[in-house]
């Protein structure tokens, strides 16, 4: 129960830290005698790196995935799958300097306290370079999913204070048209244009995430502790830079009253509105399900800041290297393969419900 | 892995229906030789109980804890702690009407297709009664963690759009002075007059309850899926109404830069200022933790609705009988109970780190 | 992780001592919509309880389970079942005497020293009584596992040294002719007798339970830790004064070589032989299940013993009160309960492995 | 839940088949800041792997275990320990023409019908190549135990017929002394004798591992599902071929009377004698641990035998290859890895007990 395992059923365990010789992970109870495409997992793995467009840092990495076991001549056996990432040969000599340094809102401090001794380069395991392994298990995820009719649209909803309120399903097509990942042209290029801005100043912006499921059967959600929106709430929760969560109308239906706020049925069971965010009790309704997820401006920029080292001295943490201004772009396939994760677990979990 | 259990080291299982026999539950792994005033858990349980006052349901229901294992002598001997609260003697056949009826954004529609046969009377296990069971663990769990410096200070931040925005430490007296359990006196009695207003419609209306714990040492939480504010989120959105969480700034950073949003260091390791919310990298900092839950508008109100039922007929939902029409006072001591349940198992977790 | 829950997703949770209020228990994951037959559960508890044969401990304890929740109407919601068995009004008073005793090979020793506070009367949490919890979870396991034609015959194999070897499928009719449970009438009397004997002398005597499950389907098993005979090893073991367990062959094989020993299939899958104990690999093969499981002579005798008590003086334990001479009689419905509840579990994780 | 894990707080994670790229797992919890020499646990692997001596089989595999993460500068980040160990460079196409075959007493037939698809290759994932993963793990935790004065000795103890009985604590030379691994030259050199002839005889032969650990603190073990022995039980069971498994007087004890078992408390809480093997009501006693394993012959011979094949036709399987006649000396360093994962779990699980 040391944290880096997620799943019942379908599990996923990682390791690994921002600058050791790799990062990589088992993939427990992925359903046997299913083909697994490798290709469309490294896509997947290609729109989270970093480097891809002119809005995310410019480090490269190759970010190749090499599965080692679990899939025999491309499908499953049942078997755990290993997986590996080596990480590209970082110079580990360019983050002496930072060995005893605290950064602002990091987890620098936390780390050294709880654990007593730490890869303090580049993050190390506080890095949100493992992410990548979450990728990894929900491509797969998703590539199961897609045999049930279970399809993703994630996209990003605002950038600062740029927001895109619609909440349909758009195509993967129109998501990527732009480096900034929201379907909405318009709206897309007043948010690179701010990232760009942001990016001048060596500082950083946050956003949200959307995301909307369609294709989910009725009945996936375990009451009364693992209801589907707070599994799902957790692994938003989990990923870095995330600080809120909110399912359906959530911090909206502060300003409604019940009886407008009431998803009143059908007499097909589905519903004229869809304020429960496709989730009722904890139980997926058929609905589409509908989420939204908050990631703060990151703690990296490139300004130098005033902070503490290790032994309560004053320092100056300088503002150089790579980062990313935004990292919504490259959190959209984090998100999306979190929520696979969360839906094929629940799929399995739910089908022990009945004989 | 069916749902009703909590936790890794202390761990909360629950069963029961609204209008069965009783509720109860297993509490694992609260330390041994352990001191346990059990009247203090009652007076939690009273503070969720209905009828408290004018503004929440007038049913009334003792919500009587009974012990029957697991303390011997007044304190805890390791071993689990079984325990019921009895169901005061409902009339089942009060509810014979509702058998077959789909409640709008109950989960009277989710449980029948996931289950196929559900205890109806009342909501059955989806009613919010379940969550007495956890009031019962988060007192026992808040009274060992308060020998180790650890309080909780939770209250109503916002009925509606009326809020409170003051995020201090309120003592229990400042938060329990009025009925609707907001510290501010003057924002307490627009509250309660919304509230009033809300209840004389028939309707209902939602809310944020915010929490505050102060004295956590640094170091809880378990990287990376386990991460302290993402447990805090799943518990969160477990409970019967919630549709959002947020964790310090939350939902707020996306209006700020990272250079304003960084928590700058002080010497001593605590941060000048705490947009993190007590939690960097998922570990507790040392500095309060912050967060804020938002319920909807409950489901339940005394207004007629068109529905349907389990045969797809139409019907009318009559809009008689009790109901909370804003269920933020009462959520209050479930809020913090189950803070207390993850602080807990965190803490224990945390022991595990090191020999 | 506190050891008083068992199974992932069939799965029990048990808490009570010998002497408190009540024994009871959370069961979770019982599929829903299956009928249960609350008199059969009742039955099995019967077979269990104190004073059912003058082979048994005279004391009287009716064990009577109350269902508290998670069948409605005579079926499983899906939601879990809470139970209790209220205790008997026993004489705490009569174990005051015992309070700093450790009686040897008992566990007054083991609980002081690790919870440091312990509920001294009749043993506690760590009398042979809260398996009757188990019983009842077995029993419904039972119900559900029969309805897709899992069966079981379990007897006493052993009786110290007077062993009944023939492995079959005996009736229950069989087992339940004589109080001892040993299917042979012949190699039965011999066994009451001996443990007639044994009781003369205020001594006790152990000897082994055997178990075939007949109609078991292949597929049931977890490689590579959670085979299907390690966790019958498992919870057989956890069954109090059990100190050995063997599948199949077990320790037999150490006679045979290879070419013996390996089981040669026949066109329909099936094997001539079952060395295997109907599992290989960790995985029902579809041939019966058979299993031995070995209890020591119980601890509580007769006679007086040399001991110590907690502040190291040295005293003795009078041999007084009620005793069983030979547990196996009543281990025979709780190794049944356990290998029930294991098998469901694992029909249930089976069912995880295809979409 | 898939079976691939074992442990709750210091935890395995497995994957990888007998001729894929590579097996390999994820260490979790081993505790923060401690030193592990890596030297020692490639040492441990030596002890495992094929070709070691003329008593094991000639397959030359190198087992080199690669470290990828959680260790930093020596130390134990408290992060997890992610490790491959590269197959060697497996001809794949010598196991074509075993497709479709069904070994007697080996896995194919079970794992073909549970998965519907299977990595045939020398047993894919079921091959005992597996526990070099389990090796790895174990040979951490030792070296975390042994700074708690926590000591192994684990030994041969019987091969087919030829026992030694002895149960007393060998040092690590000892056992090494001969190629077999039992620590008495007499009966090692029968032992040997004895492998060497049926070896010759193409045939194999089974045996039994005892195990001894010392230093064991009084407390460990988790009543009452997860007793200290029962565990044991279940990861010995879990290791490929064992059949049977018994902690200290085992199935002896049925040739004794309960006044002859009892094991009488001395006035420094130790005890006379140790039929309990060190463990009572499932918690460590502070005596020496004592269990023992029974380990089938394995299936693998080189004599032709009768089989069926995926289609249901009669086949004959040739015994042609590499084999282990007597798979006992490989297993000592298994069985004794295995020990100490399960201590070194319960060591951290103990310590949640109290605050």
């Amino acid at each position: 129960m040391a944290g880096s395992s997620y799943g019942t059923l379908f599990k996923l365990t990682t390791f690994g830290e921002s600058h050791g010789t790799a990062i990589g992970g088992i993939i427990e109870g992925l359903p046997a005698h299913v083909e697994i495409d490798v290709n469309l997992v490294q896509q997947e793995l290609d729109r989270r790196k970093p480097g891809q467009s002119s809005l995310t840092t410019p480090r490269k990495e190759s970010d190749e995935v090499q599965i080692l076991s679990g899939i025999f001549e491309g499908k499953t056996t049942g078997s755990p799958i290993g997986f590996i990432i080596p990480n590209a040969n970082a110079k580990s000599e360019d983050y002496v300097h930072m060995k005893d340094a605290f950064r602002p809102s990091h987890a620098d401090f936390t780390y050294q306290q709880k654990y007593g001794h730490r890869d303090y380069r580049g993050g190390g395991r506080s890095s949100a370079r493992e992410t990548a392994c979450r990728v990894v298990a929900g491509a797969m995820a998703k590539q199961v999913l897609s045999t049930i009719g279970i399809e993703f649209s994630t996209y990003v909803s605002q950038v600062g204070t740029i927001a895109f309120n619609n909440k349909e399903f758009f195509a993967l097509t129109d998501i990527e048209a732009t480096p900034v990942r929201c379907p909405d042209l318009t709206v897309a290029q007043q948010m690179i244009a701010r990232i760009e801005e942001i990016k001048g100043l060596g500082d950083s912006i946050g956003g949200t995430v959307q995301c909307i499921i369609n294709g989910v059967p009725v009945g996936l959600g375990e009451p009364v502790f693992d209801k589907l929106h707070a599994e799902l709430g957790k692994v938003m929760l989990s990923i870095n830079a995330v600080k809120g969560f909110e399912i359906g109308s959530g911090f909206s239906s502060l300003g409604m009253t019940g009886s407008e706020h009431n998803d009143v049925f059908l007499p097909n069971g589905q519903t004229k509105t869809n304020f429960s965010g496709g989730i009722q009790g904890g139980i997926s309704n058929g609905m589409p399900i509908d989420f939204r997820v908050a990631f703060k401006p990151v703690a990296t920029i490139m300004q130098d800041q005033d902070s503490v080292d290790q032994h309560g001295n004053e320092i100056t943490i300088e503002g150089k290297g790579r980062h990313d201004a935004c990292v919504l772009p490259r959190a959209v396939p984090i998100v999306e393969a979190m929520a696979a994760i969360v839906l094929l677990d629940f799929y399995l979990r739910h089908k022990a419900i009945h004989l």
